[in-house]
């Protein structure tokens, strides 16, 4: 088998016994071998995105839903750069990513062809980069590659491979390193004495934290002792949902952070980080740690923090049953289509065992209230900030969990960056239902405007902000791509239209037009 | 004036100061008073896009045709990385770029909030950077940004703005740093050597000898003493048509490049660097001077290449007039629209003083030939072989030259990539034509595939590199985004559309639907 292999053939073998089964790519010519040699193996399917922000938000959904390495193939420097963005949101999700990125081949780097770039320095702003230099190594580096991905708490690794290096023989398949697993906590004890203290205390759960094992260990804390539970602002993958415990998320708002940890005399975080805002405002503080509060860590990310929960209930909470969401839906809204009423739709319609996509920003200010009752279901969230995510991340997470309908509830202006993952969606044949909350604006920026106190400027005729000039119709836009497509400006259409979206297989896309919040 | 000027204004100042009217922008939370500030300065005119990918190739765009500063406004980190691959095209064309990157607030960066990252590292791989730390630094470092841009050759210089720096009082406008001027070619005697020599000598012309006063220069030397001429393979902007001297531009196929230059002796670069391919084959040389032949360098990028050409002239040629393109159109063609056909579309209508951004690829083999006797023209082109530089960079020239027509002849596979930028198009009433050269595939992997020798997979038949399941509908993705399409399946509906195109005020699409050359 590994006789005369190329480094290509070794590395599509080594991400083959890794258990690797999808590659999302967007390959150029450097990438040829490894093209080749992905058609050639059938244990591994090739999943094309028609930009590289496509490819890497998918990369990040897929790992997101399966827990196992999401696999980009990038076109060298300029590939990874504009895949950059949605890997900023897999690192901040600590979603394991990895990327193959295809370089020069190694003696042709002397000369500065047009399309070399530094492209180790870029990858390192991510995560632990490896460069094969020999087809001999890349098997190998392959397999460090999938590991440094995979160590807890998982997070973004680069191998950089060189044509020569993917295109000669000598390449030998190397077998799968066992990644670093959480580490223990060490402070269970101590946070049960904070947590039996009587003061008022806070848990902040994050990463495996927000799945349905940890949340029930920390609902149960939360009942026996009164100490107040909050999900990080945003989750990677937050179980919710009617018959799991209900936490609500921090605010993004810090005002509403600042309400929600008020009278706390210990903040605990639970494989989250510190609590802090999301941007600096003039005259505000960042962190988001009352005054005079004690922060405390029961598992910071890399630890264990469901067997920590999971020790810590049992120390304090030893009788407790865990409060859980009681099934409940609203009642189906009618009339005008409003950020007050739309997340009712939603909630009245979910399916069972969705994925939710939430990319809604300032539109979906109501949807976790609309949705808590809804039959269980799993909430991405837009980690790292970066937007452009949703419809990517969707996509992954639908070629991740073909059995799952996956629901992207999506704001306009973010959905832009991205928009050619529809295409992906449709050629995939993707169970995708993108809800585009069309308010014709950037609103967070309006928002954030006014925040920030920036001068005596309108922010609703700040020209910067506006969609609306033309209006972006995107029902055109996703049938340009294949994904069939209505436009809800009601409540009533809105249902309809996500009834049937739900029904067909394959994606579909409401442009549901609300005004927006500003 | 002055008084009390925060960070941001001074930096308007600044930029205003050193004759910037445009920013190209897509802003965020970060940027939030340096957009107030634009907002409230009359003269400089923010154009939106709506990813980072359109707002920098917009810029390069623009720098291309002005030669002033095309500068951005990015938000952090992710919105550099999504600019990214346009700013490698911006670099590799020497376009003098400046980035606006907002940062965090001086003091927030310690929390490592969720959009957080090393931009000082990514922007490090284009060229300078700079980072104020005080609102006071701001106006001076925006002055060293704008110089370093414009420093010979010209580049992409970054200054990364701290929310603080940006929002506090403090700031003083700064004024303009003359950049570097191209230095003086030291080699003249020993070129004009080489050019009397007798032996067959190539003169490769790159940068500013791509532009009328050079290529003047060089066709006299040509005609003198039969030293044959070549135009580097990607020219960031070159000048032609009927009454400018007809250079060929160096093949991007290695094979017909060596067939170019077989035979020299002498291989001169003026302005360009020296010939290589622009990817490895296995078994093939990547060096393109001829064994045995010389390399000599008459002018390196940032050396006046104008000067060293003219004086050249006078040296060896003084009595010699140019070879002059006569003014010749090919006739309009009939029937199936064809590689071979649809250019001779564009050659018969090319509208004068047109802006000519090409990013045809495969599909665009002829369109040299069938333009070289059109009317005088500049052709834009893909510099860094990062693809998706196209529709942006005709928006930025459209802003550049507004009493000008853009013609962009766009591939479809790369289209996709910054597809977007058709909304600022359309918000601007930009007078850009572009005319989808839509073969449903990446041809031009096809043809990679093959060439690389990539194993026995059947390159028409790879996934990877088709587009046509589902076949993109340019029309109707255009018209999502305010652009009004039409569709061309031969050569007289093409001439319709086109001719239609242009004489209608604001941007147009034709889909121009040919078979893939492979």
């Amino acid at each position: 088998m590994s006789e005369g292999m190329t480094g290509a053939q070794a590395l599509l073998a080594t991400l083959a016994g890794a258990g690797v089964e999808v590659v999302f790519a967007n390959p150029g010519t450097s990438e040829m071998h490894f093209v080749a040699a992905l058609e050639a193996d059938p244990r591994v399917r090739g999943v094309l995105g028609l930009a590289e922000g496509a490819v890497t938000g998918a990369a990040d959904g897929y790992a997101r839903i399966t827990g196992t390495p999401g696999v980009t193939l990038l076109h060298l420097g300029p590939g990874l750069g504009n895949g950059l963005a949605n890997l900023h949101n897999a690192r901040r999700a600590h979603s394991p990513v990895v990327n193959v990125v295809g370089d020069h081949a190694t003696y042709h780097k002397q000369y500065d062809a047009p399309l070399e770039s530094d492209i180790d320095a870029v990858a390192a702003t991510l995560g632990p980069v490896v460069r094969s230099t020999t087809p001999a190594d890349v098997g190998k580096d392959a397999a460090a590659a999938v590991a440094a991905a995979q160590n807890a708490p998982g997070g973004v690794a680069t191998l950089i491979l060189p044509a020569d290096a993917s295109w000669s023989d000598g390449g030998a398949p190397a077998r799968p390193i066992t990644p670093a697993r959480p580490t223990p906590s060490s402070t269970v004890d101590d946070v049960a004495s904070v947590c039996r203290s009587g003061e008022p205390a806070v848990i902040l759960l994050g990463g495996d934290a927000c799945r349905e094992p940890a949340l029930r260990a920390a609902s149960r804390i939360s009942e026996a002792l009164g100490v107040r539970l909050f999900v990080e602002t945003f989750p990677a993958r937050l179980e919710r949902g009617a018959g799991l415990p209900a936490v609500e998320r921090l605010g993004y708002v810090p005002e509403q952070a600042e309400q929600q940890l008020s009278g706390a005399r210990h903040i605990v975080v639970a494989g989250a980080k510190p609590p802090t805002t999301f941007f600096a405002y003039p005259g505000k503080r960042g962190d988001l740690v009352p005054s005079g509060a004690e922060l405390h860590t029961l598992a910071a990310p890399g630890q264990d923090v469901t067997a920590a929960l999971e020790e810590l209930a049992d120390l304090v909470a030893p009788g407790a049953e865990p409060a859980l969401a009681p099934a409940h839906r609203p009642e189906l809204p009618t009339g005008e289509l409003l950020v007050a009423t739309w997340p009712d739709v939603i909630g009245a319609l979910l399916p069972e065992n969705a994925i939710v996509v939430d990319e809604t920003n300032t539109s979906g200010l109501l949807l976790a209230a609309a949705t808590a009752g809804a039959p269980r279901h799993d909430v991405l969230s837009l980690t790292g900030g970066a937007i452009g995510q949703g419809i990517p991340v969707a996509t992954g997470a639908a070629v991740a969990a073909p059995e799952r309908p996956v629901i992207n509830l999506q704001a306009d202006g973010s959905a832009m960056y991205t928009i050619t993952a529809l295409w992906t969606q449709a050629r995939e044949g993707l169970n995708v239902t993108t809800v585009i909350l069309n308010n014709r604006a950037y609103a967070i920026l309006r928002m954030e405007l006014q925040r920030t106190g920036a001068g005596d400027v309108d922010p609703t005729k700040t020209g910067l902000f506006d969609l609306s000039t033309p209006d972006i119709d995107f029902t055109r836009i996703a049938e340009g791509m294949g994904v069939p497509a209505s436009v809800a400006t009601t409540a009533e259409e809105l249902a309809d239209s996500f009834r049937r979206a739900l029904a067909e297989p394959g994606p579909n896309l409401v442009d549901a037009r609300i005004p927006p919040l500003l």
